[in-house]
């Protein structure tokens, strides 16, 4: 059995759930309050973070790793291109995403609106909320560009690239904080993403006390 | 011709110089003053940072995804395992140097002690600094586990988990932060990867008004 220690809105945990159920592989989720850094966690992952996977008797760490991983021991419905350059171009993306994106963008929004309150750690820095706000339009401009070339994100076919990226984006959509009228070519490639199988158990998320926005789970957004 | 922009002192620069000293390819280093965003250089990496590479007529950013690049191209000297496992373990080790470790320590020693410095913004926080000291021997104690269990960070051959690990720990060791004594197996290790060819440029490197340690470029340390 395959287990994912995660939590429902970390996009890296939502990159690795995306990549399991394109492959069709069957997982156990269990809910991991990380960030309380519990002895028994930390033995599983001494990086003391989320996802950590079980999987063929291994424990394993690091988002982008995993993906591969199983992208490279499952490899029906391929995740990345059979071109060197091919694959640089996903990796380089998937690097944008959860670093660049990540910085500018998730951390500052979903961090200061989302964590800090499940966390119990303060109010929300309006500052930061409004320095992501700010980038991440920037960033469904450069997602754009990319789209008005290319039919998925790192090419004409569906890689991590695009999962790496739909995954911090279905989580700012969960609080309504991305404006898919700002780029017709965003809206398109979401909606497409949205409507895969592998996309349904992330629309049934629910946080406690914070119920996804209205349009969250439509495929009709 | 291959050209690096880079700056001298950088983990991630370092990693790329020693994947590309490693398969014996020439590279010309253009010294690039990211934090100053030019636009020449925008142009170059909409992403702003480096290292970038120009290579077979592409400019390429994130290291990690260039290294990758480079050894899926040129299989000689190959820096990455065959099975799909032993490539999970080095991209693993890879992301924890290059996330981890670098915002527990590099960020904090090298960003305090010199980058504000080279960039003109102020006072190293003591603070900062303290913290990565400490955070360091933690690291150094997590690798000497490792390698009393393998010849290697990832497993019984040098691999891109080396040269992440290398790149940071090289740059710490010019200003002579690094604890040496504190784990035999790392020391041995160090002494291993240091006296490679490909390290002899990173051993060559100066910083304006910033000179080495006097062990940085000595094998015998």
């Amino acid at each position: 059995m395959i287990r994912l220690y995660h939590v429902a809105l970390s996009p890296f945990c939502r990159k690795v759930r995306l990549t399991l159920a394109e492959k069709k592989l069957e997982v156990e989720l269990v809910e991991e309050r990380y960030w309380e850094q519990q002895p028994e966690f930390l033995r599983r992952n001494p990086a003391g973070k989320v996802p950590v996977l079980k999987m063929d008797g291994r424990m394993m760490a690091e988002s982008q790793a995993i993906c591969e991983f199983i992208d490279e021991t499952h490899p029906d419905a391929p995740l990345m291109p059979r071109d060197a350059a091919g694959r640089y171009e996903v990796r380089r993306l998937c690097a944008w995403f959860d670093d660049k994106f990540n910085d500018e963008v998730t951390s500052k929004v979903m961090g200061e609106r989302v964590w800090k309150k499940v966390r119990k750690e303060g109010y929300p820095d309006s500052r930061a909320v409004k320095a992501g706000l700010s980038a991440i339009k920037y960033h469904l401009d450069y997602m754009g560009w990319l789209l008005e070339q290319r039919r998925w994100l790192a090419g004409d076919v569906m890689t991590l690239a695009d999962f790496a990226a739909a995954a911090h984006l279905s989580c700012l959509d969960y609080i309504s904080d991305v404006d898919w009228n700002r780029s017709e070519p965003v809206k398109d490639w979401y909606a497409k993403i949205k409507s895969r199988p592998a996309f349904r158990s992330l629309l049934a998320d629910q946080l406690p006390g914070m119920p996804p926005a209205p349009q969250y789970a439509e495929l009709d957004f």
